[in-house]
C-alpha cells in the first residue's frame, strides 16, 4: 500500500481519537478494511445518523436527539437544584445512579493553567447568566478532586452572584465503595478520616 | 440520552473494533459528537473515501488501490520467491524490513481448531493452486511460531505438489534483536541455543 493514499489519512484520523495511537488505528483500519460489508458499512451509517441526529442542549450543555434536552425539558425533575459537571460523561455517570433528579450544568472541562483554559473557554459565562436569572435552591458542584478541578470550583463560587453564595455543596470525599484501604492514598484517607460519621 | 437511540448504535458498532470495549467506545463517540467539525466529518469522508478506493488482491490477497495490488504488478520483484503470511499486517510488517523482495500469499488467517477454522476458510485452497501452476525456487512460510501457526505450516507442507516440497524454509527461532535473555521464555532461548552459530 503506497504511503499517503486514503489508508494513511484513514489511520491518521483514526489515531486521533482518544485512547487510540497509530497502532492500534492501524489495526482497526485494517479490520475495517477487511469487512466492509459486515463492519465498516454499519459503522459508517451509524456515524452519518448520529451525527445527523444528535443536537448540543443550549441550556445545560448536554447532548441529546432534542434542544433542549430530556433532562432540561423533564418537568417532573426538581426544577430548582442545579449540578456543575465538566463534562457530558460526567452527567452520564451521575445520571446512572439514578440518585440525582435535578437541572445539569455542563462546562465543557475545567480550567487549566498548563493547557490555557481560561473561564470563557468553558461555560461559565452561561452559568452565571443562568444563576443569576433564576434562583437555585442547591447548586452541588461535582467536579473532579483534582487540583484544576477545586480551582475551577473555587473560581466559580468566587464569581456567583450574592444570593446563591450560600446554596452551594460539593460532592464529599472519602473511601470509595468496596475500596481497600491499603491501596488509597493518604490524601484521601486523612479526608475520609476526618469527615468521619457516627454508625448509626 | 435515551438508550436504543442512534448513539448507542454508534457505541456498539465500535466496540465491535479490535481493542476498543464499551468503555472506551463510548468515549470516541463522545469525542467525536462533541468535535463534528473538527474530527468527525474528516473522519467519515476518509472513510467513505478508503471504502470506495481499496481492492483486495486477487492474487495474494493483499489490500491495495489496485487489483492485482502494486506488489504482484511489480515487475522487479523477483518472480519465483513466494512467501506465505497470516494477514495483511505481516505482509507489511515484512515489507517495512525492505529485506524481502519477492510474491506473497496471504492466508487470512491460520488455522484454529478451537475456533472451527479449516483449510476452506483460509486461501489455502488458492495457494495450493497458485504452487501447482508455477514452480518457485523458493516458498517461505512467515507464519507465527504459535501452536495454531506451526500446525497451519505443517498442514500446507503437507499438501504441497512434490515439485515444490524440497523448496521450503521457514523464518528463523531466536533471541529478537535487542532483547534481553533473561526476559527471555525457555522454549526461545533452547531454540536460540541449538540453533548456535559461528561468530565470524
Amino acid at each position: 500500500m503506497r504511503e499517503n493514499g486514503p489508508f494513511d489519512q484513514l489511520i491518521r484520523s483514526l489515531a486521533k481519537l482518544p485512547g487510540l495511537g497509530p497502532r492500534s488505528a492501524r489495526r482497526i483500519a485494517l479490520h475495517l478494511l477487511t469487512n466492509k460489508q459486515k463492519i465498516m458499512t454499519p459503522l459508517m451509517q451509524s456515524l452519518e445518523q448520529t451525527a445527523a441526529s444528535t443536537k448540543i442542549c443550549g441550556t445545560c450543555g448536554n447532548l441529546d436527539l432534542t434542544d433542549p434536552c430530556a433532562i432540561c425539558n423533564d418537568e417532573r425533575r426538581e426544577q430548582h437544584k442545579i449540578c456543575i459537571v465538566a463534562g457530558i460523561s460526567d452527567l452520564w455517570a451521575l445520571e446512572r445512579t439514578g440518585a440525582y433528579k435535578g437541572q445539569y450544568h455542563i462546562l465543557g472541562g475545567v480550567l487549566s493553567a498548563l493547557d490555557g483554559i481560561g473561564p470563557d473557554d468553558l461555560a461559565i459565562p452561561a452559568l452565571l447568566e443562568r444563576l443569576e436569572k433564576e434562583e437555585y435552591e442547591e447548586i452541588i458542584i461535582a467536579l473532579s478532586a483534582t487540583v484544576d478541578g477545586q480551582a475551577t470550583a473555587h473560581f466559580i463560587i468566587d464569581k456567583l452572584p450574592d444570593h446563591a453564595k450560600t446554596n452551594v455543596t460539593r460532592l464529599a470525599h472519602g473511601v470509595p465503595v468496596g475500596g481497600e484501604l491499603d491501596y488509597l492514598d493518604d490524601g484521601t484517607i486523612t479526608t475520609a478520616l476526618k469527615s468521619r460519621s457516627h454508625m448509626s
